[in-house]
Protein backbone atom coordinates (compact mmCIF):
# COMPACT_ATOMS: atom_id res chain seq x y z
CA UNK A 1 0.00 0.00 0.00
CA UNK A 2 1.32 3.13 -1.03
CA UNK A 3 1.40 6.94 0.77
CA UNK A 4 -1.29 8.08 -2.46
CA UNK A 5 -3.91 5.23 -1.08
CA UNK A 6 -4.38 6.86 2.31
CA UNK A 7 -4.03 10.51 1.66
CA UNK A 8 -7.20 12.89 1.87
CA UNK A 9 -7.22 15.12 -1.16
CA UNK A 10 -9.91 17.34 0.18
CA UNK A 11 -7.14 19.26 2.53
CA UNK A 12 -7.54 22.72 3.95
CA UNK A 13 -4.97 25.12 1.10
CA UNK A 14 -3.15 27.76 2.75
CA UNK A 15 -1.63 30.09 0.64
CA UNK A 16 1.51 32.14 2.14
CA UNK A 17 -0.13 35.63 1.43
CA UNK A 18 -3.02 35.08 3.64
CA UNK A 19 -3.16 36.40 6.67
CA UNK A 20 -3.26 35.21 10.22
CA UNK A 21 -6.85 35.90 10.40
CA UNK A 22 -7.81 34.54 7.62
CA UNK A 23 -5.83 31.48 8.61
CA UNK A 24 -7.56 31.03 11.96
CA UNK A 25 -10.82 31.47 10.52
CA UNK A 26 -10.85 28.40 7.45
CA UNK A 27 -8.66 26.29 10.26
CA UNK A 28 -12.05 26.92 12.70
CA UNK A 29 -14.33 26.40 10.38
CA UNK A 30 -12.62 23.46 8.60
CA UNK A 31 -11.38 22.10 12.01
CA UNK A 32 -7.70 21.64 10.99
CA UNK A 33 -5.17 21.87 13.54
CA UNK A 34 -2.41 22.25 11.27
CA UNK A 35 -2.50 23.10 7.70
CA UNK A 36 0.13 23.25 4.88
CA UNK A 37 1.16 26.38 3.51
CA UNK A 38 1.51 26.78 -0.26
CA UNK A 39 3.20 28.62 -2.83
CA UNK A 40 2.05 30.00 -6.15
CA UNK A 41 3.13 26.75 -7.64
CA UNK A 42 1.20 25.00 -4.78
CA UNK A 43 4.72 24.05 -3.68
CA UNK A 44 5.05 23.17 -0.31
CA UNK A 45 5.86 26.39 1.85
CA UNK A 46 5.73 25.99 5.15
CA UNK A 47 2.92 24.82 7.83
CA UNK A 48 0.91 26.39 10.76
CA UNK A 49 -0.41 24.68 13.54
CA UNK A 50 -3.62 26.04 15.49
CA UNK A 51 -2.30 26.86 18.51
CA UNK A 52 1.08 28.69 16.98
CA UNK A 53 -1.59 30.90 15.28
CA UNK A 54 -3.89 31.51 18.41
CA UNK A 55 -0.86 34.02 19.84
CA UNK A 56 -0.13 35.67 17.30
CA UNK A 57 -1.33 39.06 18.43
CA UNK A 58 -0.56 40.96 15.21
CA UNK A 59 -3.58 38.82 12.64
CA UNK A 60 -2.85 41.67 10.01
CA UNK A 61 0.55 39.76 8.92
CA UNK A 62 0.65 37.14 6.18
CA UNK A 63 1.52 33.61 7.64
CA UNK A 64 4.47 33.38 5.47
CA UNK A 65 6.26 35.35 8.79
CA UNK A 66 4.63 32.77 11.21
CA UNK A 67 5.05 29.61 9.69
CA UNK A 68 7.05 27.05 10.08
CA UNK A 69 9.78 27.01 6.95
CA UNK A 70 9.46 23.94 4.89
CA UNK A 71 12.42 22.55 5.73
CA UNK A 72 11.26 22.26 9.28
CA UNK A 73 8.28 20.26 8.05
CA UNK A 74 8.07 16.40 7.63
CA UNK A 75 6.63 15.23 4.75
CA UNK A 76 6.05 12.07 2.65
CA UNK A 77 5.54 11.29 -1.29
CA UNK A 78 2.72 10.26 -2.58
CA UNK A 79 4.70 7.30 -4.63
CA UNK A 80 6.24 6.75 -0.64
CA UNK A 81 5.00 2.70 1.17
CA UNK A 82 2.44 3.59 3.60
CA UNK A 83 4.50 2.19 6.61
CA UNK A 84 6.95 5.20 5.85
CA UNK A 85 3.78 7.48 6.89
CA UNK A 86 3.86 5.25 10.24
CA UNK A 87 6.89 5.41 11.31
CA UNK A 88 6.80 9.13 11.01
CA UNK A 89 3.58 9.57 13.12
CA UNK A 90 4.82 7.83 15.64
CA UNK A 91 8.39 9.14 15.61
CA UNK A 92 7.18 13.10 15.19
CA UNK A 93 4.00 12.79 17.07
CA UNK A 94 2.38 14.93 14.09
CA UNK A 95 -1.26 14.83 13.44
CA UNK A 96 -1.19 14.96 10.04
CA UNK A 97 1.38 15.05 6.99
CA UNK A 98 1.65 16.65 3.70
CA UNK A 99 1.84 14.93 0.77
CA UNK A 100 4.44 15.47 -2.32
CA UNK A 101 4.13 14.68 -5.79
CA UNK A 102 7.48 14.06 -7.70
CA UNK A 103 7.54 17.92 -8.71
CA UNK A 104 7.25 18.66 -5.02
CA UNK A 105 3.88 19.80 -5.31
CA UNK A 106 1.36 19.32 -2.44
CA UNK A 107 -1.02 16.36 -3.22
CA UNK A 108 -2.90 15.96 -0.19
CA UNK A 109 -2.74 15.58 2.89
CA UNK A 110 -2.48 12.07 5.14
CA UNK A 111 -4.31 12.45 9.06
CA UNK A 112 -3.58 10.22 11.91
CA UNK A 113 -6.80 8.84 11.87
CA UNK A 114 -6.82 7.85 8.13
CA UNK A 115 -3.26 5.89 9.22
CA UNK A 116 -5.39 4.07 12.35
CA UNK A 117 -8.11 3.43 10.17
CA UNK A 118 -6.11 1.55 7.61
CA UNK A 119 -4.03 -0.07 10.30
CA UNK A 120 -7.26 -1.13 12.56
CA UNK A 121 -8.51 -2.91 9.24
CA UNK A 122 -6.09 -6.01 10.05
CA UNK A 123 -7.13 -6.41 13.17
CA UNK A 124 -10.93 -6.74 12.02
CA UNK A 125 -10.71 -10.17 9.73
CA UNK A 126 -12.80 -12.65 11.96
CA UNK A 127 -10.89 -15.56 12.99
CA UNK A 128 -13.37 -17.84 11.80
CA UNK A 129 -12.05 -16.81 8.14
CA UNK A 130 -8.08 -18.04 8.88
CA UNK A 131 -10.09 -21.10 9.69
CA UNK A 132 -11.80 -21.37 6.92
CA UNK A 133 -8.34 -20.82 5.30
CA UNK A 134 -6.97 -23.57 7.47
CA UNK A 135 -9.89 -25.95 6.56
CA UNK A 136 -9.10 -24.80 2.73
CA UNK A 137 -5.60 -25.45 2.61
CA UNK A 138 -5.36 -28.75 4.63
CA UNK A 139 -7.11 -30.51 2.12
CA UNK A 140 -8.98 -33.57 2.88
CA UNK A 141 -9.31 -32.00 6.66
CA UNK A 142 -13.14 -31.53 7.61
CA UNK A 143 -14.60 -28.29 9.59
CA UNK A 144 -15.90 -30.45 12.02
CA UNK A 145 -12.67 -32.37 12.16
CA UNK A 146 -10.67 -28.74 12.76
CA UNK A 147 -13.33 -27.83 15.34
CA UNK A 148 -12.63 -31.21 17.74
CA UNK A 149 -8.95 -30.72 17.41
CA UNK A 150 -9.29 -26.90 18.11
CA UNK A 151 -11.99 -27.81 21.26
CA UNK A 152 -8.91 -30.17 22.23
CA UNK A 153 -5.67 -27.80 21.85
CA UNK A 154 -7.68 -25.40 23.87
CA UNK A 155 -8.30 -28.21 26.67
CA UNK A 156 -4.55 -28.45 26.67
CA UNK A 157 -3.61 -25.25 26.67
CA UNK A 158 -5.74 -23.07 29.08
CA UNK A 159 -7.54 -26.63 30.52
CA UNK A 160 -10.90 -25.41 29.62
CA UNK A 161 -13.69 -27.83 28.54
CA UNK A 162 -15.20 -26.59 25.55
CA UNK A 163 -17.13 -28.42 23.15
CA UNK A 164 -16.55 -28.15 19.11
CA UNK A 165 -19.98 -26.28 18.70
CA UNK A 166 -18.83 -23.90 21.47
CA UNK A 167 -15.67 -23.15 19.42
CA UNK A 168 -16.82 -22.89 16.13
CA UNK A 169 -19.49 -19.82 18.21
CA UNK A 170 -16.62 -18.58 19.59
CA UNK A 171 -14.42 -18.11 16.34
CA UNK A 172 -17.78 -16.65 14.61
CA UNK A 173 -17.62 -13.84 17.19
CA UNK A 174 -14.05 -13.14 17.38
CA UNK A 175 -11.86 -10.96 15.17
CA UNK A 176 -7.65 -11.34 15.06
CA UNK A 177 -7.46 -8.19 16.68
CA UNK A 178 -9.72 -9.73 19.86
CA UNK A 179 -7.63 -13.11 19.57
CA UNK A 180 -4.49 -11.42 19.73
CA UNK A 181 -5.12 -9.88 22.85
CA UNK A 182 -6.44 -12.78 24.36
CA UNK A 183 -3.33 -15.47 23.45
CA UNK A 184 -0.74 -12.65 24.47
CA UNK A 185 0.09 -12.07 21.05
CA UNK A 186 0.98 -13.01 17.78
CA UNK A 187 3.29 -15.35 18.28
CA UNK A 188 1.67 -17.34 20.56
CA UNK A 189 -1.74 -17.00 18.43
CA UNK A 190 -0.12 -18.43 15.35
CA UNK A 191 1.42 -20.97 17.55
CA UNK A 192 -2.21 -22.28 18.81
CA UNK A 193 -3.15 -22.69 14.94
CA UNK A 194 0.12 -24.80 14.16
CA UNK A 195 -0.63 -26.70 17.30
CA UNK A 196 -4.07 -27.14 16.07
CA UNK A 197 -2.95 -27.66 12.22
CA UNK A 198 -1.14 -30.33 13.99
CA UNK A 199 -3.43 -32.15 15.99
CA UNK A 200 -6.24 -32.61 12.33
CA UNK A 201 -3.45 -34.02 11.07
CA UNK A 202 -2.63 -36.35 14.18
CA UNK A 203 -6.25 -37.52 14.54
CA UNK A 204 -6.77 -38.27 11.08
CA UNK A 205 -3.12 -40.77 10.42
CA UNK A 206 -4.71 -42.20 13.74
CA UNK A 207 -8.45 -43.06 12.34
CA UNK A 208 -6.38 -43.97 9.36
CA UNK A 209 -4.72 -46.69 10.80
CA UNK A 210 -7.40 -48.35 12.64
CA UNK A 211 -9.34 -48.63 10.04
CA UNK B 1 -4.41 -4.81 26.31
CA UNK B 2 -6.83 -1.95 28.63
CA UNK B 3 -6.86 1.79 27.92
CA UNK B 4 -4.67 2.68 30.92
CA UNK B 5 -1.66 0.87 29.44
CA UNK B 6 -2.08 3.64 26.43
CA UNK B 7 -2.62 6.67 27.96
CA UNK B 8 -0.67 9.72 28.88
CA UNK B 9 -1.10 10.80 32.54
CA UNK B 10 1.13 14.03 31.68
CA UNK B 11 -1.50 15.80 30.12
CA UNK B 12 -2.44 19.49 30.28
CA UNK B 13 -5.20 20.21 32.62
CA UNK B 14 -7.25 22.99 32.11
CA UNK B 15 -9.79 24.28 34.68
CA UNK B 16 -13.27 25.53 34.24
CA UNK B 17 -12.03 28.70 35.77
CA UNK B 18 -9.34 29.44 33.56
CA UNK B 19 -10.02 32.26 30.99
CA UNK B 20 -9.63 31.39 27.44
CA UNK B 21 -6.61 33.09 26.98
CA UNK B 22 -4.79 31.34 29.87
CA UNK B 23 -5.84 28.01 27.82
CA UNK B 24 -4.48 29.40 24.64
CA UNK B 25 -1.11 30.21 25.77
CA UNK B 26 -1.09 26.87 27.81
CA UNK B 27 -2.10 24.90 24.72
CA UNK B 28 0.48 26.97 22.86
CA UNK B 29 3.24 26.30 25.14
CA UNK B 30 2.64 22.22 25.30
CA UNK B 31 1.63 21.81 21.82
CA UNK B 32 -1.62 20.08 22.51
CA UNK B 33 -4.85 21.19 19.96
CA UNK B 34 -7.33 19.70 22.47
CA UNK B 35 -7.08 19.56 26.17
CA UNK B 36 -10.09 18.76 28.71
CA UNK B 37 -11.73 20.53 30.74
CA UNK B 38 -11.78 19.73 34.83
CA UNK B 39 -14.06 20.60 37.46
CA UNK B 40 -12.92 21.16 41.24
CA UNK B 41 -13.12 17.51 41.68
CA UNK B 42 -11.43 16.78 38.45
CA UNK B 43 -13.90 15.30 36.95
CA UNK B 44 -15.07 16.14 33.20
CA UNK B 45 -16.83 19.21 32.78
CA UNK B 46 -16.10 20.13 28.98
CA UNK B 47 -13.23 20.10 25.90
CA UNK B 48 -11.79 22.70 24.45
CA UNK B 49 -9.70 22.93 20.88
CA UNK B 50 -7.48 24.82 19.56
CA UNK B 51 -8.94 25.82 16.48
CA UNK B 52 -12.06 27.31 18.76
CA UNK B 53 -10.22 29.27 20.77
CA UNK B 54 -8.45 31.15 18.63
CA UNK B 55 -12.09 32.56 17.22
CA UNK B 56 -12.91 33.43 20.70
CA UNK B 57 -12.74 37.66 20.49
CA UNK B 58 -12.98 38.48 24.34
CA UNK B 59 -10.22 36.20 26.07
CA UNK B 60 -10.85 37.40 29.62
CA UNK B 61 -13.80 35.23 29.53
CA UNK B 62 -13.65 31.45 31.29
CA UNK B 63 -13.45 28.66 28.83
CA UNK B 64 -16.61 27.04 30.91
CA UNK B 65 -18.52 29.38 28.36
CA UNK B 66 -16.87 28.00 24.87
CA UNK B 67 -15.98 24.47 25.66
CA UNK B 68 -17.48 21.59 24.94
CA UNK B 69 -20.15 20.80 27.32
CA UNK B 70 -19.22 16.91 28.59
CA UNK B 71 -21.82 15.45 27.28
CA UNK B 72 -20.74 15.66 24.01
CA UNK B 73 -17.10 14.69 24.55
CA UNK B 74 -15.39 11.92 23.42
CA UNK B 75 -14.42 9.67 26.21
CA UNK B 76 -13.00 5.93 27.30
CA UNK B 77 -12.97 4.38 30.79
CA UNK B 78 -9.31 3.28 32.02
CA UNK B 79 -10.43 -0.31 32.30
CA UNK B 80 -12.12 -0.47 28.56
CA UNK B 81 -10.23 -2.37 25.98
CA UNK B 82 -7.66 -0.74 23.49
CA UNK B 83 -9.79 -1.70 21.39
CA UNK B 84 -12.58 0.48 22.21
CA UNK B 85 -10.15 3.47 22.03
CA UNK B 86 -9.11 2.29 18.23
CA UNK B 87 -12.81 2.33 17.02
CA UNK B 88 -13.79 6.08 18.30
CA UNK B 89 -10.35 7.64 16.97
CA UNK B 90 -11.22 6.05 13.58
CA UNK B 91 -15.34 6.81 14.00
CA UNK B 92 -15.22 10.11 15.54
CA UNK B 93 -11.72 11.08 13.71
CA UNK B 94 -10.29 13.09 17.46
CA UNK B 95 -6.87 13.78 17.78
CA UNK B 96 -6.91 12.55 21.27
CA UNK B 97 -9.86 11.24 23.77
CA UNK B 98 -9.94 11.82 28.01
CA UNK B 99 -9.86 8.73 29.96
CA UNK B 100 -11.75 8.86 32.98
CA UNK B 101 -11.57 6.08 36.02
CA UNK B 102 -14.70 4.71 37.92
CA UNK B 103 -15.50 7.88 40.03
CA UNK B 104 -15.43 9.48 36.39
CA UNK B 105 -12.57 11.65 37.32
CA UNK B 106 -9.75 12.29 34.19
CA UNK B 107 -6.76 10.26 34.79
CA UNK B 108 -5.46 10.28 31.73
CA UNK B 109 -5.65 10.82 27.89
CA UNK B 110 -5.04 8.62 25.14
CA UNK B 111 -3.50 10.39 21.71
CA UNK B 112 -3.57 8.90 18.43
CA UNK B 113 -0.03 8.98 17.83
CA UNK B 114 -0.19 5.90 21.04
CA UNK B 115 -2.42 4.51 19.35
CA UNK B 116 -0.61 4.10 15.90
CA UNK B 117 2.68 3.10 17.76
CA UNK B 118 0.83 -0.03 19.89
CA UNK B 119 -1.21 -0.95 16.51
CA UNK B 120 1.80 -0.59 14.30
CA UNK B 121 4.30 -2.73 16.96
CA UNK B 122 2.52 -5.48 15.95
CA UNK B 123 3.56 -5.01 12.46
CA UNK B 124 6.98 -5.34 13.53
CA UNK B 125 7.20 -8.60 14.38
CA UNK B 126 10.19 -9.91 11.96
CA UNK B 127 8.50 -12.78 9.87
CA UNK B 128 12.06 -14.52 11.03
CA UNK B 129 10.51 -15.37 14.51
CA UNK B 130 7.17 -16.19 12.95
CA UNK B 131 9.17 -19.24 11.16
CA UNK B 132 10.90 -19.98 14.13
CA UNK B 133 7.68 -20.58 16.10
CA UNK B 134 7.03 -23.01 12.93
CA UNK B 135 10.29 -24.89 13.95
CA UNK B 136 9.66 -25.00 16.99
CA UNK B 137 6.36 -26.39 16.95
CA UNK B 138 6.33 -28.49 13.50
CA UNK B 139 8.47 -30.58 16.22
CA UNK B 140 11.41 -33.03 14.06
CA UNK B 141 11.23 -30.32 11.00
CA UNK B 142 14.81 -28.94 10.96
CA UNK B 143 15.32 -24.98 9.72
CA UNK B 144 17.18 -26.47 6.70
CA UNK B 145 14.27 -28.35 5.64
CA UNK B 146 11.69 -25.42 6.36
CA UNK B 147 14.00 -23.04 4.34
CA UNK B 148 14.28 -25.42 1.55
CA UNK B 149 10.19 -26.41 1.68
CA UNK B 150 9.81 -22.37 1.95
CA UNK B 151 11.98 -21.85 -1.57
CA UNK B 152 9.89 -24.55 -3.45
CA UNK B 153 5.93 -23.18 -2.37
CA UNK B 154 7.41 -19.89 -3.34
CA UNK B 155 8.68 -20.89 -6.50
CA UNK B 156 5.16 -22.74 -7.10
CA UNK B 157 3.18 -19.53 -6.01
CA UNK B 158 4.76 -16.66 -7.81
CA UNK B 159 7.55 -18.29 -10.06
CA UNK B 160 10.21 -17.11 -8.43
CA UNK B 161 12.96 -19.18 -8.59
CA UNK B 162 15.05 -18.51 -4.56
CA UNK B 163 17.24 -20.77 -3.27
CA UNK B 164 16.81 -22.05 0.75
CA UNK B 165 20.03 -19.83 1.38
CA UNK B 166 18.23 -16.48 -0.50
CA UNK B 167 14.74 -16.95 1.44
CA UNK B 168 16.40 -17.38 4.82
CA UNK B 169 17.98 -13.83 4.36
CA UNK B 170 14.65 -12.38 2.68
CA UNK B 171 12.77 -13.56 5.68
CA UNK B 172 15.35 -12.03 8.21
CA UNK B 173 14.86 -8.64 6.79
CA UNK B 174 11.60 -8.53 6.82
CA UNK B 175 8.88 -7.93 9.02
CA UNK B 176 5.32 -9.03 9.37
CA UNK B 177 4.13 -5.57 8.51
CA UNK B 178 6.03 -5.90 4.96
CA UNK B 179 4.96 -9.43 4.59
CA UNK B 180 1.12 -8.25 4.86
CA UNK B 181 2.17 -5.51 1.66
CA UNK B 182 3.93 -8.05 -0.27
CA UNK B 183 1.19 -11.15 -0.17
CA UNK B 184 -1.89 -8.87 -0.26
CA UNK B 185 -2.91 -9.64 2.98
CA UNK B 186 -3.31 -11.71 6.52
CA UNK B 187 -5.29 -14.25 4.70
CA UNK B 188 -2.78 -15.08 1.75
CA UNK B 189 0.49 -14.72 4.29
CA UNK B 190 -1.45 -17.10 6.63
CA UNK B 191 -2.27 -19.36 3.23
CA UNK B 192 1.33 -19.46 2.59
CA UNK B 193 2.80 -20.17 5.88
CA UNK B 194 0.13 -23.62 5.98
CA UNK B 195 1.39 -24.06 2.61
CA UNK B 196 5.16 -24.50 3.80
CA UNK B 197 3.87 -26.27 6.91
CA UNK B 198 2.26 -29.09 4.19
CA UNK B 199 5.18 -29.16 1.62
CA UNK B 200 7.37 -29.47 4.53
CA UNK B 201 6.25 -32.39 6.79
CA UNK B 202 5.17 -34.48 2.57
CA UNK B 203 9.12 -34.39 1.99
CA UNK B 204 9.66 -35.81 5.17
CA UNK B 205 7.17 -38.55 5.04
CA UNK B 206 8.44 -38.66 1.35
CA UNK B 207 12.04 -39.30 2.69
CA UNK B 208 10.66 -41.61 5.28
CA UNK B 209 9.16 -43.68 2.74
CA UNK B 210 12.35 -44.11 0.89
CA UNK B 211 14.57 -45.49 3.67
Amino acid sequence: MKVRELMDINFLRLYKDYSVEEAIQLMHRKKRFSAPVLDEEDRLAGLVLSVDLAVVEDRSIPISEVMYPSEKVITVREKDPARDAVIKFVKYKVVSIPVLNEEDKIVGVVRSCDIIKTLAKLYDIPVYKLFKILERELKGVTWEELMEASAIVTKNTTGEDITPEEYEKRIRNTTFGQALWACGGLEKFFAGLIKIGEVVIARKVARFARK
